[in-house]
């Protein structure tokens, strides 16, 4: 990061401005506290139909935030961000001064399904204009100061670990080019007597995964997967004592809770071998926005019966 | 239906005022072609918020079109209908002379989780001012139309049978008291390589199940259906010849196609058993709205490459 210090980055404009000049490489968890963070993916624009009526069939693991206001845009953005709970509020400005070719620290490229060696700073090389389109989905590091502010911190933050993500059997809703895709989950473990209020504080993050969609041992079996220690995406999850691995039978009560994961679209893409250039942020190194949490999830809610609306 | 033919009944509010003045109290297939049904929940407003979120984060199952724009409303509807493709466009008034306690031909009573004998033709004397609300849920009769207008009408249709409906094993994302829901399906033979087109064809029809979920033989195992033959809502399916039962190796090249079905929320809320007095419509007695089909989906699409946006 250069002569970069955290605190320096404390606004989504100010991530997006280092990772433009390359000054910041490397991830953005922690940066600019209370924006919101977004995984991004780029597609040729005879997919974007498609692809959007993904997100819209399949909200929790594909919540869309914004996308290139035209095909070809990466200054410009269309918002789909609603204030939480209101459907009358005007939508909220993702970002203002963005550039979807280098505002992502680290970028991933596909070419006709394939992964290409190496990630890069910027894709401007790869940028079509006239015909890519950047979709920004929903990333759930937003809950997890929530959890935390709640006395319900995530283990993996503790352990200063990456999330562990799973491939699951549990099908997406098909659209278009877009069949065979799977939910991909993130999980983090808590005691089962917490299980509700875990529920309850993610609950409004509703563009941003929301609610754990299974928890416990047997929703691990049923979601297909085979060993909890050793995930698809991230770094397996550990106990406690931070050394042990985290598994049935050493996991001192705490039982796993999977959510919706923003690395799902991006599998979706994978499965659908689309032709063509196709690009993604690198996991973990998101394209920080200027919305702040609490304008769109707003505060936390009582949630005692007969408090909605 | 006394003295009313189906030609009287040629727009939505013709249909609620018939069945409000109980002149109507049989299905609502095939009355006022072009208008938009609804499946009807009836909840205490304790669960209003929950029953929303579930509606938002599974809106294929359970595709969310008004509910009442107050607790206690039964004439006064608050509408999620827009023209589809667009966020601009203002929301369509979903209905103007409405009663909810009369206007669907029958009514299902369930009382602390369990249905009640018999069906009512209204349910004024068990609604509660102040408190129940009522939500209206997408319905797939309007994409039948459609097919059969490209040449591929659904059998259930051509042979004056009720569609079949099947409980799967595919997990509703949960929402605060309802866990533990599955996908309901609904399913219509097709030949394997008119699919693409059945899925092409019903793709607009985003607030009523849009395109289906899964289609083959191997789909329905999948979804945990043992028994084609035997759906636990509406009637078994046929051969062609309308009278042997349809089932594998005797389907005539006919896979079953899947789609969301708008029984899903009515399930979804007897498996979260809850407290107090829960309403619905009985099945196929829909409540007709206002909006025509043509304002909310368009009309068909060239869904050729590069023909979004």
């Amino acid at each position: 990061m250069g002569s970069l210090t955290n605190h320096l980055l404390s606004t989504g404009h100010a991530v997006r401005l280092a990772a433009r000049s390359n000054a910041l490489t490397g991830p953005t968890s922690g940066l600019a506290p209370s924006y919101l963070q977004a995984n991004l993916i780029v597609l040729p624009q005879r997919y974007a139909a498609d692809f959007r009526l993904l997100c819209a069939r399949n909200p929790v693991p594909c919540p869309l935030l914004a996308e290139s206001s035209h095909p070809g845009a990466f200054d410009e953005l269309k918002s789909y961000i609603r204030r939480s709970g209101s459907d009358a509020h005007p939508l909220l400005v993702a970002a203002s001064d963005i550039d979807l070719r280098h505002d992502a620290p680290q970028y991933r490229v596909y070419r006709d399904g394939k992964l290409l060696v190496g990630e890069r700073t910027d894709i401007v090389d790869e940028w079509q204009d006239g015909d890519h389109v950047g979709f920004l989905i929903g990333c759930s590091y937003s809950f997890e100061a929530a959890l935390a502010e709640a006395g319900l911190p995530c283990r993996h933050v503790v352990q200063d670990r990456n999330v562990p993500m799973y491939r699951t059997n549990i099908a997406l809703c098909p659209a278009g080019v877009f069949t065979g895709g799977t939910y991909v989950v993130s999980m983090r473990p808590y005691q089962l007597e917490d299980v509700d209020k875990v529920r309850e504080i993610t609950r409004r993050f509703v563009a941003t995964h929301g609610e754990p969609i299974a928890w416990g041992w047997e929703a691990a079996a049923s979601l297909g997967i085979e060993d909890i220690g050793c995930p698809e995406w991230g770094e397996g999850p550990r106990c406690l004592d931070g050394k042990q691995v985290y598994r049935q039978g050493a996991d001192e009560g705490f039982v796993p809770v999977f959510w919706g994961c923003g690395v799902t679209p991006q599998e979706a893409v994978m499965r659908a071998e689309l032709k063509g250039t196709v690009m993604g942020h690198a996991p973990g190194h998101m394209i920080v926005l200027d919305v702040q949490e609490q304008e769109v999830f707003g505060g936390p809610v009582d949630a005692s019966e007969g408090a909605d609306e």
